[in-house]
Formats: structure tokens, sequence, C-alpha cells
């Protein structure tokens, strides 16, 4: 019963196949070889225009990579006070842009609200050199809390970006739990509603290592070659990472796997639901599911074997944790089966 | 015939079944499952005392890491004019730094000659904050010219840098290549002789993606963890990377790999003396072989099949290059075949 | 009625003569000369131990070298919401320390709320890499809303860094304003209180340009050498910083300064307090007033020739500001005249 | 007899006299103020066309921020090997860029010699993120071997900056001893020759602290502002570097200061001539003058109260310095004395 996080998963057996099919012969290095340009092409299929695809090691770095491609002196990013890119970055995104300041908004569970953002950047007066400068916002999507942006939502937070003339990243770690979550494109869900770069993240869906920073003005992508490469992440065997893409783009493997990871969230939340031992803390709409019990019956729990972490309360979050109670996160992945799940809702009991 | 680069081979298949046989099962993340301490313990042995190992993405990473780990305001690291550091890295090392210089020391074939580095240092007056201060000495084991230091010419310098009180730090991205060149020990080829920090690489030597940063002194392990993450260099699901060092160090596989690399760049190397149309710019000593010939006879030969690159000559290369000659390098690397080898002599003939 | 800010005013009549007494002759350069080695003694009379001085252009580098010199990688600032390391420095502490990020802690009235402090610092999980790892706290005296952290609220909040390990920053931009509104000595309110460093500002009190760094433990000079050196701080004519620091403390000009702006604040204070078309936000303790008048008024005031600036409603501000009010900022310095702040009570009438 | 630097002087008197005239009355702060603007149109008048102007604390500061305005990700800076911005400034070029690199090219006599700039740049290939790219050529006018560039020279090193698309920067720390040496206008030495930014000096020329970035292209002063700010180089009271600005060009007195001091060096460098004790290593040409002579010759001139420096051997110097011998430098400025110059040749005799 391992619910710690979907990257303590292994890699889905086709991504496996996929890698061991590739391994022998020759090909071009650093990312110029056939399977890279093929996958970069699968790329702007998927996006529905042409795209400029880098892979890059880890989820930080194509955050931190994605900002320091918007980087301005004294500039200043907006993005959610629960964002990976500011509670689990150890400080990248800062390092990357050399020194680029994350603005904390506030929002219900893990999603920016537009008022707040809009409030955030009333305070900058242009051309003022001392408080710095807004310089790019990120949303996180699926967010932090598991929850999702709607269509509009995205749509809200770029129009409030672009009449400032800046750019909109999204986090994407946990892109396609959103995306199948919305049943949208990923064409609706990026550049249709404004979003100018994305961090696109398979390893959490399935494969072992493959991220990817994804800009839909392919005329930035001259910069971001210097950028990735100087910032030590660019792979030498960078078919690796194509071999595992194209094996999770293959037959919609992506949204198979994330379809199958938020149903066994919503089937652990049908189990707590159930039980009178917890309760949601919210909704899941994704992968993630947040409960509340009693820490006793937490500790007897993983004692028991089940994996779940303790979390801080988010912002916005305003249901009752009594005192004696916590507030637990929960994970669930492509190889989360409906047997663990429901072993798991047994112990919790109805 | 593949000699562009070692890192145009794939992965070799004991890595590629080691990978697969880890791909099931969930297993803590982020560098803390039991495979991951098992290979960190197996490091332990190979260098015969304990040491901190940092797995990351690139060599790249590997040896930027290593150098912000001696970082110092105003820090200059003196390596040799044509290493991977100074040459071939976009900048990293100085990026990962905040602005650390990098000195170039010449000395012939790749390796810094002793008496060059003694007087770069020399130049700098202790305490004078305006010409900035000495911080690490980085040589490269095996070479950019496929040379390698002897255990001799490393204690030298290592004994020049400790006079001084700087590590010293070595780019092993061809470790292995120079550890059996030199029949030696990975102990003895390292801190035995004053190394502080290697990189120690896997990728070129058949892995498809296996790079260390290893710590002699564990004691600086706790920064390493801040550095590693902050340049978003921590994988997710480290496991693979485990599995990779796992099956590489299986029954002395890395050894045998790199033994016959250097084997199929020795056989290249005569195949080469035994030609009228090439001739060896110097001799070998791991797995790049350097040769001279007619700009048109290497182009014919690429035409036919045959990739390498040209090469800028290096420090100290004497040898005439005459005007329609140029310089060009073979690499060779565990898929190499001694049929791809005779089938290039033959096409150079005698 | 220039209460735009202390940095309006020129310099003090006996500042001028020292920097012009000094215009002449030879002497070396970059710190080293006689008169600044008198005043690096003056320094340690003034603090009543050895301290280590280092000049600097502004007060922003005061700053932020501090912070430089408490670096870590991951490393998080704590400071007040409104300090001006946070608002007003473009970013510059983030620059100089390659990305450690400011952390904003509440506190009423620009001060940080200890309990804030704590439970700010106690989300972080020793040696956990994933949110990064406190560096330093960071206080402001006086602060930015003109108000003084009293002996005791020093000692409380460098108890609580003490116990984490982590070192106590001091920005002293109005040092001298805060000294003689507690009626203490410079060590009473500085390393008595536990603070480790401390940016020492004259700029502000009547000198042209004289910042410092000021380091209670002289061991951390070495690296602070360097670490100015390399961020452009090095004057080379240092001793012009030196003559205007020497005649700031001859004969106690710096507290007579201040205790003047302070005076003329006051004078303020009651003239509002008297008047029927402003009240006073809150009491000043140091020479920054904060009053609330219709926006109107302010206007009227404006136009005829006082100089203010409207001000952000800082955290824990919870008097009514109606909607046709605002709040607004006056500064006096030790060039206020008596005369000018009485012209302005009569404009703003009784 | 004070030889030692330019820097070890202290202010001409008239500009003493400025900075009083200037120490009274309120002035809006951050370089906004009247004195300030006055001073940025004098700038214009000086160089015969716009220009935006941004003063800085130190000569290090306006290199390291002009190379920063050039800044791009994997980018070299090519000045030449002894260069201030290599050999002096701790790195602050590198910390202020986030890592970009200092390319040495060689050139005899402080010049670089543009065969070796083209050979330099020539070895990159344009969008290969490897080695990196270059970003800007830095030239030094007068250079640090007391030489100066022709107007050809900038011309013909400027024709292969501008041929790559690169910036050309210069370092004029002694702007005005080489104006006056060539006997040239501003312009003619800048922009008229293709230089892009300027490192503008007066503090070595008689000024205490009087440096500024002057940018050609005003449409890039929006960046510089921010740098500058994110730096810690905005003065608040910055009126009072206007006010030594206003001194320096009010009736020529910055070309009298550097003719003296160029003078100074004529005479000393004809009293070395005649001298059996001494001989110039080459000609001087503006206001620093390099000589050979027994080291103990040295000593014992230095025990009479001579104060120069011993120095490097530059690159292309090849006149015989003796196994005894030392090369020396000796600075002159405005304040050196013909007396003192003339006591100086006595010492050293005929």
């Amino acid at each position: 019963m391992f619910f710690a996080s979907d990257n303590w998963a292994g890699a889905h057996p086709a991504i496996a196949a996929g890698l061991s099919a590739n391994a022998h012969g020759f090909s071009t290095a650093y990312g110029e070889g056939e399977l890279d340009k093929a996958v970069y092409r699968r790329f702007s299929e998927i996006f529905e225009r042409e795209v400029a695809v880098f892979f890059v090691a880890t989820g930080t770095a194509a955050n931190s990579l994605s900002l320091a491609a918007c980087n301005k002196p004294g500039g200043i990013v907006f993005s959610h006070r629960e964002a990976h890119v500011i509670e689990d970055e150890c400080g990248a995104p800062e390092y990357f842009t050399g020194g680029a300041r994350l603005h904390a908004v506030d929002g219900a569970l893990g999603r920016i609200d537009p008022k707040n953002l809009e409030r955030a950047l009333g305070r900058f007066v242009p051309e003022s050199v001392h408080a710095g400068r807004p310089m790019a916002v990120s949303i996180t999507q699926s967010t932090e809390a598991g929850t999702v942006y709607g269509l509009d939502d995205i749509a809200r937070i770029s129009g409030i970006a672009k009449r400032r003339g800046l750019p909109l990243h999204m986090d994407g770690a946990r892109f396609a739990n959103a995306l199948v979550a919305l049943e949208t494109t990923p064409a609706e869900m990026t550049w249709k509603q404004g979003v100018d770069l994305l961090s696109f993240g398979g390893t959490k869906n399935g494969c072992w290592c493959a991220e990817a920073v994804v800009l839909f003005d392919p005329g930035k992508a001259r910069e971001m070659g210097f950028l990735r490469k100087r910032a030590a992440q660019l792979f030498s065997k960078s078919r690796f990472v194509a071999a595992q893409f194209d094996a999770y783009f293959r037959d919609g493997l992506w949204l198979e796997t994330a379809r199958h990871a938020n149903a066994m969230a919503a089937r652990l939340a049908a189990a707590i639901e159930d039980s009178a031992a917890a309760r949601l803390a919210w909704l899941p709409q994704a992968n993630e599911l947040f409960a509340v019990m009693r820490k006793a019956e937490a500790e007897r729990l993983q004692a028991a074997g089940a994996v779940f972490y303790d979390w801080h309360e988010p912002h916005g979050f305003d249901s009752h944790v009594g005192k004696d109670e916590g507030l637990y996160r929960f994970v669930t992945s492509f190889a989360t089966t409906a047997e663990e799940v429901d072993r798991f809702g047994a112990m919790i009991g109805k």
C-alpha cells in the first residue's frame, strides 16, 4: 500500500520495453539522433502546433530552466504559495535565474486566486527599480493539492499576465493527470489558454526519467539550448529519454496510465468517505488525495504497512482538524492496484 | 564504423537488463531506496574506504558540482587548457559556482605540466583580494587527448595543490579506461594519490546515464546534498541510476568494457600505423586516438561511412600537420567491434 | 518642507569639512590608509570590542554582503515582510547570494513577531534538502515603519536564531536613530543581544556616502574582503569614506544629528496630533512618521510645497483608513528645521 | 615621491570645492536630482550624441555592469590577457554575469592583437552549445601597460566584433589620459570607432569617487537601471557623484589634469632615459611608465621614500630583464609635481 508519492513507482512495462528496444546501435548524441527528432515531432502533433522540446533530467530542472528563459534583472515570479517551485526545489529556480524572486500568491486548495494575483502585480510600479519587477507567472497543473485549474481559470490567469506583458509558465509534473481529469486536449490546456512555457512531466506517470521543457514559441529555442547545456541538463545519450517518451505517447499509454492513477484516487476517496475513521479534506480531482484522521489511526495504518505522508495544512483549508488529528496525503500512480486500495479500505473500515 | 564519440553507443545489454529487472515495484525516491544504498556501499568497497556518492544526470553536472563544492568568492580553478570543463561545458562550472574562473594551464597532450601549474599558482599573493585566489585544481583521467596521467603524475600535481591547501578534483568521465590502462586500482588512482573529489562516469563506458560525484571526505556530503538538489540534479526515481551502476560493477563488467574499448583503440592504432594514408598523431593510451591524414582522404572515408571528427591541434602537439592535412579524433567504446575496426583498416589500406 | 526621505538631505557641514580636509596628499588605496585604519579602530571603541569594518557604497550593498557572508546552498533568510531587503533592493540580496530566498515574516509595525519567526523556522526539517534551509535572520533597526526593536525584542529574536545555529543580521541604515531612541549603547543594541553582522549606515544621518558592514566576529573578515571586492564595492580612494566616518563620530556628531532628526519627527507628530486634518497612524519612535489624512488634503499640501510619499499600509496596521483617505510617510533628518516643521504644522492647522 | 598608483592621490581642489558647494539643501535621491540631470546632459554634449549615463561606485562596477548588459548564457568576453577585468577584479565580471567567461587574448604591451582576436573568435562554431559563445569584446584605454590604442586600432577591433554581432566595451578607467595622448575627441575615441559601452573613470584623474557606465545606445538604459540597482550600485545621494563630474568637466579641468599626469610621466621617462641606473621597458604613452633596474637599486630608491610597485612582465615584452633586475611600474597623476619627479631623477642620477 504505497501512497507516499507517484515517484515511488518504477517504470511501466511498456516504457521499460521501449528503453531496452533502443539500447543497441549508435546514434548521434546530445539530442540530435533520429529517435530524438521523431519524438520532437510527436510533441508538435500532440500539441497541434510546432513546439520546441528540450529533455531535461528532473521536473525541478524543467521548472527552473523555464523560469530562467523568462529571466530579467530584478525579476519576480508569481506562483502559488504551496507551489513546488517554492516549497520543494531547494531554491533551484532562484539559483538558475541568478536570484529572481518567487512571490507567493495565495488561493484556495493549490490554485492561485486571480484577485490575489492582480493585487500582487498591482503593487509594482513600472520602471521603478527599487522593488524589482514582475517577470513571469507560474501555475501548477494538477496542483500540489490534487486540484485542477479549469480551462477558464487558466485563461483568466493568463489574461492577467498578458495584460502586463508577462509570460505564463505551467508546471506540468502531473500534466497527464490534469488532462484526463478535464477531458480536454493538450492544446486546449496550454497555449490555447495562453500558456507560453510548459514543464512536461512523464516520470511520475510511468517513465523512469522523462521530463521536458516545451516552448510554444519555438523562436525561443535557441536560448534554451544554451541555458540547458550551461545548467548541465543536456544528456549525451539523449535517446534514452526519447525512447521513454516514444513509448509513453504510443497508443495513448500516457492517458491510460493517468486515467488509472486518477481512478485509483477516486476509489480511495470512496473508501475514505465510507469510513468512520477518516474523512476527505477536500475532493480529489487528479491523483493526489488528502484526508483527515486521528494521529493514532494514521500511525496504526502506517505500522500495518500503508505508506503515506503527513502534510501541512494548505492555505484556504478551513475544515476543522482536531487536536489529535492530522492531515495526510495519499498519491496514486499507474502502478497502484485496485487490490491495494481495497486492502487499505478494509483497514480503515466502514 | 562509428568513431565519433563513445557516447554515440547505446547501453550494454547487461545494463539494459539491469534496468528492466528493477523496473517494477515501489521504492523510496530521491536516492534513499535500498538499491541506491547498496550501490553506495559498493562504491565504498571499490574505493577501499568510505566514500559519499551522489548520482547526477551528466558528466558536466558531476564536474560542476564538484567544483561548486570547493567554491570561494573570487575563486579560481586550475585545469588543463583543453579540459572538458573549459572547452565543452558551455560555462557550466562558472555558472554553478556563481562565477569562479577556470584558469587554463598548459601541458603536452592533455596533461597539466606541473611546472606550469606551479608557476600559475605562484602568481597569486595570499590574502590579496584583487587577483582572486586559487580554489581547486582539476585534472582529467583519461585526458581529452586520450592520454593518461601516471600515478606519479597525479601525486605530483596533488602535492602542488596540497601545499597551497587546494583540493584536487578528477574528471573521470573515462575513469575506467584510464584505470585499466594503468592496471591499477580505483583507490590507487584517486585518494591514495591525493584526489579529493571525483566525477565518476559510467555513461561513456556502457551505461545509459550513470554519473556520480564521489567525495573521499564523506564529511562534505551534507553540503553536496543541498548543492545537488539546488542544481536540479536529484533524480526522483534514483533507483534507475543505481540499477545501472549495480550492473556496471557486477562481475567486473565495467573493467571488461573499458578493456575492450582500449583494445579496439589499439587495434585501430595498429591499422593506422600500417597505413600509408594516415599516421598516428601520438600514441593512444586509452580509448581515444588522434590521427593525421590528408583532408581529401578524411572526406573519402567519411563519405564511405566512417564517422569521426576533425579536431583542434592541442597544445604541445608539434608533429607537422601539412597544409592539406587535418587532425582527426577516433573514439572507441564497449560497442566497437573488431570487425568494424578491421573494415576501417581495410579502407585506409596499407 | 522636504519629508520625502532622509536621503534627500545633503551632507552635514562637519562631514563636508572633513572631506575637504582630507582631499590632499597621497595615501594607500583600497582601505589600507592611515585614516582608514584609525576609523576601523574607532569602530572597535564605539562597539566596545574588536570588530571588522568594511566600507561599501550603499546600504543595499551592506545588507547584501552581510547576507552573502552567511550564504549556504538552498539557504533562506528570514526578515520582516516590509524589510528593505525584501521591498526595496531590486533583488540584490538574492543576486549577491546567487539565489538565496528571503522569507517574509509578519509582525506588527515593521517588527518581526517572534512567534511568527518560530513558526516559520519550525516548518523546516533539518537535513531535508527539498525545502532548502534557514541560513540567517535579518532585522531592521529602526524599522521601515519608524518603530524600534527594544533590547529585549532583539534578544528574543537572536535567541530563536541561535537555537537553530543561525546568525542574526541587523540592517542599521537608521542605526543612530534607533540608538538614541533607546538611549542605549551600540554594544548593547548589537552584539550584547546576539547580533552577528551589522549594516551600519551613516548616509541617511548626515554623510554623503558612508556605509559599512561591521562583523562582530573579526574572524570572518577574510572572506568579507573577497566578497566585497568581487561585488565591486571596494573603493580605491577609500579614505573619502573614512573621512566621513571620522567626522561623523567626532564629538558625538552622529548622535546629535540622530537626536535632532528624531526630535523633528516628534515635533511633527505633535503638530499632526493637534490637527483636525490629519492623524497619526501610530506613534513614531525614530525619524519616520506615518499619518492618515484625506487624499484631497494630501494633494493640497503637496501642491503647497510639502514633499512626502504615499505609503502602503503595513501588516498589522488596523486603524481604519477611509475610502477617501490615504496613508503617508514623513521622514525627518539632520537637515530638517523646526521652522520647516512648524510651517507644515501651520498648513495643516489645528 | 608617490608613484604607486594614481588612486593614491586625493581629490583635486576644484573637485573638493564642487562637493562642498553642493552639500546643502534637499534634492531628489537616486540619480533623479537636477544636478544629476544636468551632468547627464553634459555627458551627451561631450560625446556629441545622446548617451545614457549611470554613476557607479567603482571602475570594477562599471566594467562588470557593462559586461552584464551584454550577458548571454554560455557567454564569453574577449579581453587582453593583462586587462583589469581579468587580473584585478577578483572575478567581479564573472560574478555580475552569473558565470560568463573572460577569454584572454594576447597582444604586445597591453593591446589586443587583432589577429589573435580573430583567431580566438574563429574557434567558436555558431549555434554549438558545447563551447559556449562569444558575447562581447572589451578593450582598455589607456591600457594596463600605459599604452594607447590608436583610433585605427579601435576601429579594427570593433570591425572584428561587429562582423560577429558582438558589442565592444571600453574600460576607460584612464579615459582622459588616453584622450589627451591621442589629441582626439571623446566621440572619435568611442562610438565613432564602434565602441558600444564605456566605463568612464574620473576617480584616477582627480575625483574622489566618480565612475560611470556610458551607453551609446540609450535604448539599453532601461535594463541598466535594474542591473545597477540589483548590484547595489545606485547611490541614494547621487548628487555627490554628479557634483564631482560637474567640476571635472568645468572649463576642461579633466583634460588639464590628464595632460599634467601624462606630462609628468614623460618627464619621469626623460629622467630614466638619462640615468645609468634604470632604463625604460618601453615608451609610455599616457600616465603609466615601466622601467627596468637592478633589484638592489629599486630597494634603495624605495628605502629612500620612492613608492612604486614591482610588476609582472607582460606578454610581448621581450626586452632582456637580467637575473638581478626587476620590472617596475610608476604611475603619475594630477597630483604629481615636477619637483617630485625631479627629486626622483636626482636620486637615480645620470
